[in-house]
């Protein structure tokens, strides 16, 4: 359930003397120019803080008096901004480095689903992700995973029921369930789907949604179960359409998935309180080099969406939607999470509050949060891997193939025809058709799933990861057999993690000790490694910007059209599995 | 706590089936336009309807079939109205009357505060209003009476604390903490009111405020408690202030408060979403003459208020505020709370659906809801009233006489030189100076408060009520003695209500057996009870619109600037208890 304003009869007594001017305010901002997101103005006002909320805001200035004054020089001050639904885990890094991380760029809140982890170590992982992100100076809100795992078309860690999540839902912050991914299954009333939407809104909590390119009747029923928002739109139709129907749009601007820009034409006057921003999946390198959700806002303010109403979609909307009653405003009593900026056309993070304090300032964090609560114990169980594990017999001259998107995380379901040595089918560089392993880590099953895939361009060596949305098998593509087992037991060897390799070498490696999703080290770190990575794989002939986000996403078969599991290969479309060769 | 959507598994897989198009619907309503308050548009489109839900709507005709189809042959369509914030006791009817009274309006829910009935009977006066408004056609949601009694400074049939009101938060249709009247307790933080704010925020509810005319840092301490909404600006001014400070605007248009056009100017595109309609107190005969949140959106259209922004106001504005997440919209799972009309520039109602079903149509309910629920027994413990319980020793020359303001609950506190007869004070209704007891009738403590009211204009006889709020005690203004006492013993004699007399005659009157405050007869009955007091006031030279309830609030001491209890005069401005005389 989710709490909001002063809890303890004291502490809020206190509060109200400052409020009211009987006592001095712990800090009292001067200078700046307030956006108030409540009435949509901008106008000069003081800000008096106290015990990390805001006590009073005053248009005349020297009404408060604090203990600490600070000058805002004329900038901008503004609700610190909120991202509306994502996975931590994809930042590569654990909550305190991810919060160190995303603070110079004004985030103080993000809405996030543990979904990563929680195929991995299940309960135990999301009880991970609360704790290592408790007390930190970015608030993070955990929407419980309700589809753990995805399908029933793959091998995951855990597998979580609708029983198995009712205890973690009292959790102080636990805002709801999260993205409803089977969205099949909800559709045509699947009995798991529909007790898990049931709890919720019996529990009174949000339900957020994941349903790309659901239209007509079946995204009625879709939001007629009590689904509350999607993020998956890729055009403004497509976003309308949701709107109408009652689902709040969460428009992402990610690594992998930008639909920022296609999104934008449904933002007016009269439909921009119902949409916020999200980044759903975010690397380390991309919010180095882009930022956070100061790069929507920014965006989206070149895109032609007036600043105040940017700035509202990244703050009070969001807020709003998730029931967190005293974030995302500017206003007495509220929690004093704060971003300053110099240019409201333009706004670049200069200053971050949370609860009142300096966090961040000019693109560093002042205090950095430290790494303290222990990981679950993670074991790489995919032992035993030999060449022949690689090994395609060859069945037939056509086979399917995975169609890759630049920018997507859909896919185009191909029809090939396969290049074969001695029986076996193989890589063909000429073509870009290149083998893909998806190999169980979990549970020692030994499920290999095996395919091919196109558009990835490697024309030498392998990648892997264990990485691989949603369940986080080890998945692998590469040229030829032997590249490929040698990247396979790199990532084994590290307990989880990805490389590139070439020939017998290891061109870059990162370890990902905490469920093989996540460093423990800097982000800066994590970054540097990635961009090592990175390089490795476009000299390797990826053309692709992130490969190994890409290939991440190929084992995920809620995304169409075509996707590889430990099982095999997906035919999302028909949510089935199919046989590689046709 | 609110609970909203399908709440049990089989009922959510048949909507479900209903939605996708594999079973037939109940009821389909076609060819209407409907008006998307998500979007803010207008189209053409079919709704869907299944078990008191909506469970798909379409914009292609024919999409959906159903058992029953309706033609609404072109006519707008809309969710139905939401009231704000409202007292039902100020309808003059228990809830199946008021609900029989508002649902041709196109009211289909009502926040109501059972204030008035918790000040006679306290916790069993608000289970009556929660049992009694069980299972209408209108949804009654109750606010809990925060401040019973208002003030310290009167003598009221019950006292709630905290504790007491804490049993009844779980209650299904409870949203929270209703209006904080104690403003000066709130910003003093004094103990009572600092405890149930804590108490409304540990349990994650709504809170609604009370604020006239408070500014600057008082309202800042106001709002830094949690406050979520204020339904007393006066104007435009004062609501901007409010909102900024992070205030819902509840916009009141009443019986007695009329603020609607004075506030219209703070309603703009940035703004409305934080902006509601309310009636706070509406009789009988106002609900019948001008409407109820319909009168309020005609209103709004009429001042420049584009009609979907106006709608938006009497909807979904109202139902976010709440939480209530089902509610304010027609979209798939959303509660098939509807109304029709035919034009958008002027609705007026011309089909109610609560549930999915016609319950209203062409201002005639389709079926009456019935009284059933038994009132608390009401006594008037205010016996041996005698002519000398009205005398008033002259003390003075010059004595404070309450100035009433037509179409305002404020009043002016005055200095009038009194009129004396041996030795005593005697109403002058030359200079419209008349007599004024407050007659205390919950414990017979035989208390009565004496002043003198400025602006009533009786010429002769007297008016009595036993509405006064907040306490109810026995409010009398008459021109002599003799007259206020054959007043004051004819509505005890009635066991509560209200009467006109003259000289030795009851010109009219109307009994309130529920707890002298609601009567248990049908509304039609009560309005035309209702409208020949208000000719006998008006015989009586009494100029206001509505005498009683001016009089009723003449005894409410949270309102400035004097007021009188059965305690004596109250100068609310200083919050304390002043001498007539000067």
């Amino acid at each position: 359930m989710v709490r909001s304003f002063v809890q303890d009869v004291e502490e809020l007594k206190a509060l109200l003397a400052v409020a009211r001017g009987d006592a001095p305010a712990e800090t009292v901002l001067r200078g700046g120019k307030l956006v108030n997101v409540l009435s949509g103005e901008g106008y000069p006002a003081e800000i008096a803080l106290f015990r990390g909320r805001i006590a009073g805001v005053s248009l005349v200035a020297g009404t408060y008096s604090g203990e600490t004054e600070v000058d805002l020089a004329g900038e901008y001050i503004t609700p610190g901004f909120i991202d509306g639904h994502m996975h931590i885990e994809s930042s590569l890094v654990v909550p305190p480095e991810f919060s160190n991380a995303v603070l110079p760029h004004g985030t103080t809140s993000v809405v996030t689903d543990p979904h990563e982890i929680a195929n991995v170590h299940g309960i135990e992982g999301i009880r991970f992700m609360l704790a290592s992100s408790e007390g930190l100076p970015l608030r993070v809100f955990v929407m419980l995973s309700s589809c753990v795992p995805a399908t029933d078309m793959e091998t995951s860690g855990a597998r979580l029921s609708a029983d198995d999540l009712a205890g973690l839902l009292s959790e102080s912050r636990v805002l709801g369930m999260a993205e409803m991914m089977n969205y099949p299954g909800v559709v045509l009333g699947l009995d798991d789907m529909v007790r898990k939407a049931v709890m919720g809104h019996q529990s009174g909590v949000r339900m957020d949604g994941h349903s790309p390119l659901l239209s007509g009747q079946a995204l009625q029923a879709y939001a007629s179960a009590g689904i509350a928002s999607d993020h998956e739109s890729v055009s403004a139709s497509e976003a309308l359409e949701k709107l109408r129907a009652g689902l709040h749009v969460l428009i992402r601007e990610g690594s992998t998935a930008r639909n920022l820009d296609a999104l934008l034409p449904v933002v007016n006057e009269r439909t921009s309180r119902f949409c916020s921003f999200a980044t759903d999946d975010k690397q380390p390198n991309d919010l180095a080099r882009d930022g956070h959700i100061d790069h929507c806002v920014r965006r989206a303010i070149v895109g032609g969406v007036d600043p105040v109403t940017a700035i509202q979609m990244a703050t009070i909307n969001t807020a709003r939607h998730f029931g967190l009653d005293d974030l995302g405003a500017i206003a007495p009593g509220y929690l004093a999470d704060m971003v300053t900026f110099a240019d409201l056309r333009e706004p670049r993070i200069s200053r971050t509050f949370s609860s009142g304090k300096l966090v961040a300032e000019n693109g560093q964090v002042v205090s950095r949060s430290e790494v303290s609560v222990a990981a679950p114990r993670n074991l790489m169980h995919a032992a035993n891997l030999r060449l022949e594990s690689f090994a395609i017999r060859c069945e037939g001259k056509l086979a399917r193939a995975i169609g890759v998107l630049p920018d997507q995380i859909v896919t185009r379901s191909e029809v090939v025809e396969v290049s074969q040595d001695g029986g076996y089918v193989v890589s063909d560089t000429q073509r870009d058709i290149l083998k893909i392993a998806v190999i169980e880590r979990h549970k020692g099953t030994g499920n290999v799933g095996l395919g091919l895939v196109k558009g990835f361009g490697l024309r030498a060596g392998a990648v892997a990861s264990s990485i691989a949305h949603d369940s986080h098998n080890l998945v692998v593509i590469g040229v030829s057999d032997a590249e490929m087992l040698l990247a396979a037991q790199t990532v084994i060897g590290m307990g989880g993690g990805i490389c590139a390799v070439r020939g017998g070498e290891v061109l870059g490696q990162l370890p990902l000790p905490v469920a093989g999703l996540m460093s423990d080290q800097p982000w800066e770190s994590v970054r540097d490694a990635m961009q090592r990575l990175l390089e490795a794989a476009h000299d390797l002939g990826c053309p692709l910007d992130n490969p190994y986000m890409a290939m991440a996403f190929l084992a995920l078969p809620v995304i169409p059209e075509l996707k590889l599991t430990d099982l095999g290969l997906v035919d999302v479309t028909a949510f089935q599995l199919c046989p590689l060769f046709v």
